[in-house]
């Protein structure tokens, strides 16, 4: 019995003692443990609890204790949708859009998502990993341990194959999980002009299966509006996604209502994201499925626009609501995903736990992860530990970011 | 004639080389110098200019010579309207709002400005250094090497000075420039409740005097609305100050139309600053005095205000623009100047060069100071250094800093 009591012991790595704890489980908001301590054994979280619960010297002396004086741990911090991987930027389009140059200006100027196109296909695997580091560096410094990165700036399939290829190449660089989306039904390539059906014929028949041969995909995605593709047209594209077994999402209702969410819900999709032109009905839909709403308010900022997500239908309906960057060139080129969460709270009304949720749990939810997103025993030790007492200051602050360290899980 | 060049050469310090200078001075765009070449001797600018017209060898083997490959140079960043100094934090409050609670029920349970002036006056001068270094850092961090820090949440005599003594001392804790304002007219404190005249005969006749006296303050500020104080009353500051060789600068027209902006151009104060409510005509007076117009967007951001302030007008009307983070615990927990820049232009549609001369340039003449903002010999070098060829990306990001790094002027 001392020799198993023994071994236990020597099983734990690593203690925080002294640390306030928003499990993000259980029914206290945040599943808030103030004087909380977190036990980490092989990259995963052994113990996540009250300090007067801790087991005496769990880890003996192998085991490194780092008292954090209150501070608050968090689960590491989940972006569940990014286009992080691109080539150029558009800072030449925003400055000519601001000094009175109109849309088809800027359009016959080459600017426009074809103009990220053209920089994404003429860029190498390894600069679009150089330029795509910059950008997750931001990330990670703001406590990302897991972010979702989407193809569809290559629309051919060298060039998307290429995107998820570099996305993945990041895991290695970084010490990052990263999940990556086929987002070819992204936009009509120039070549398909006035082709549309005949781009999903190729997104169908070649692109989604090379992916797929390749493990290069995640989940599958699309952009469902007037000025992307029809519902038909992405229904399509969900078809064969499910007949290779990978899970399906959608950029839904952002501009206008083609009955997007409905029909990932139809699909039992991971996911239904931007949602400002959701009608209360589809969010029972959502609900019924179990699919995720995905909140983007940097576009919505950037884009001034005016109609917003219909928050409350979608409490009420009980659906998830995760929060995430949508970090791109063309609508939304935001690095933060803690600016994000404020500007839930602040554009969108959301609460601060809500937020916070958004960008843990229901981040994890989004992506169809069941292993992180929450601090409890089993869980991979994912963490962001900020310089404060509680967490509806993570929120409440406006690019201000209160992060100390990041702990990453060794557990594969 | 061999030994007055080699005595020349000695001067120089440093020169950074293969350098994008955004010197904010002269007609072109941004004052671009494509190919530039920056010079400094004791900690002023002796070279700002193109790379072809570099001396040989300015410094000799004594002189650093960085090479920035084509990286962005532009003056450090100023802010030049911050509340840094404070007590507590209000996270709770924003939380409490989100969660439904009233305006009423914050008050009652004793939130909004009161808590913070309690917080303030409770707070030691050390205590109040040290959480202001906090937020600090993130300034610095983004390249900031002047910042203007208004007292206002003390509103006794010893409070106000603790407050400015405190702002004072940040510059031998940092290498930064500190600016301090005396803002007694912010609110009416409890103990005045009814009686707002008679609290401005103690900002007259006590807080201002003591605070000249001690050279605690460079200028005076007060906040006229109608939860503030009267243009009557601002007047009767203003006069003080003026008296005590004090200029003066007005938080003006953010929630209405008082003519604030008037009385400060009447007065000939440095900067009139949030002016969403300003009437076209008092930008004329603005322009007239030579007053600077602060745009401060995080508030309107917070707030989710809906009326601009009248860019196109200031425009018409020459006002020079400066923009600023109003950084508060109330209504703008911000401590992004880079965000106040992209809030600008996304918000209030202004150029991304307008958004730079606003913290640089202009942000230099809202706090009258002649001897930074802009790059050119005689000048401070206070310098911020981008990972970037173009100034137009550092307004376009949303929470994403590409500083590499900062040089903070030696001269005193
Ligand atoms: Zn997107
Ligand atoms: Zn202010």
């Amino acid at each position: 019995m001392a020799a198993e009591q023994g071994y236990t012991e020597l099983m734990w790595d690593k203690i925080y003692i002294n640390a306030a704890l928003a499990t993000m489980d259980g029914d206290a908001p945040y599943g808030l443990i103030e004087h909380g301590a977190l036990g980490i054994e092989n990259g995963i979280i052994c113990f996540a609890g009250a300090m007067a619960s801790l087991p005496d010297q769990p880890g003996g002396l192998a085991c490194e204790v780092i008292d954090l004086e209150g501070d608050l741990i968090t689960p590491g911090l989940i972006d569940c949708h990014t286009h992080l991987i691109f080539g150029g930027n558009r800072a030449g389009e925003f400055e000519a859009r601001l000094l009175g140059k109109s849309y088809e200006e800027i359009a016959r100027a080459g600017g426009g998502i074809v103009s990220t196109v053209r920089a994404t296909r003429d860029a190498s695997e390894d600069s679009l990993v150089e330029t795509a580091l910059q950008r997750l560096d931001a990330f990670i410094g703001e406590g990302v341990t897991t972010i979702e990165i989407k193809s569809g700036y290559g629309l051919t399939v060298a060039d998307e194959l290429k995107m998820l290829r570099a996305a993945k190449r990041l895991e290695r660089e970084r010490f990052i999980r990263v999940q990556t989306t086929l987002l070819a039904a992204h936009a009509v390539p120039p070549e398909f002009t006035g082709n549309a059906d005949g781009y999903i014929d190729l997104v169908c028949n070649e692109i989604l299966p090379a992916a797929a041969a390749e493990g290069l995909a995640d989940a599958v995605d699309g952009f469902c509006e007037g000025i992307g593709f029809s519902p038909a047209q992405i229904e399509r594209v969900f078809t064969v996604a499910q007949d290779l077994g990978l899970p399906v999402k959608l950029h839904a209702e952002q501009l206008s209502d083609l009955g997007g969410a409905r029909l990932v819900a139809k699909h039992r999709g991971l996911s239904a994201d931007h949602l400002e032109y959701l009608s209360p009905e589809d969010a029972l839909a959502l609900a019924e499925a179990g699919t995720v709403a995905v909140m983007l308010p940097g576009a919505f900022y950037y884009l001034r626009e005016t109609k917003l997500p219909p928050i409350a239908a979608l409490r009420a309906a009980g659906v998830e609501m995760a929060v995430a960057t949508d970090c791109n060139p063309g609508t939304s080129p935001m690095t933060s995903l803690l600016l994000a969460m404020n500007m839930c709270c602040t554009l969108f009304q959301m609460t601060p736990e809500e937020a916070l949720a958004g960008v843990t749990r229901n981040g994890a939810r989004a992506l169809g992860l069941t292993d992180c997103g929450v601090l409890k025993p089993g869980l991979r030790a994912d963490l962001a530990i900020w310089d404060t007492q509680h967490p509806s200051s993570l929120a409440y602050h406006i690019g201000h970011n209160l992060l100390k360290m990041r702990d990453f899980s060794d557990a594969r």
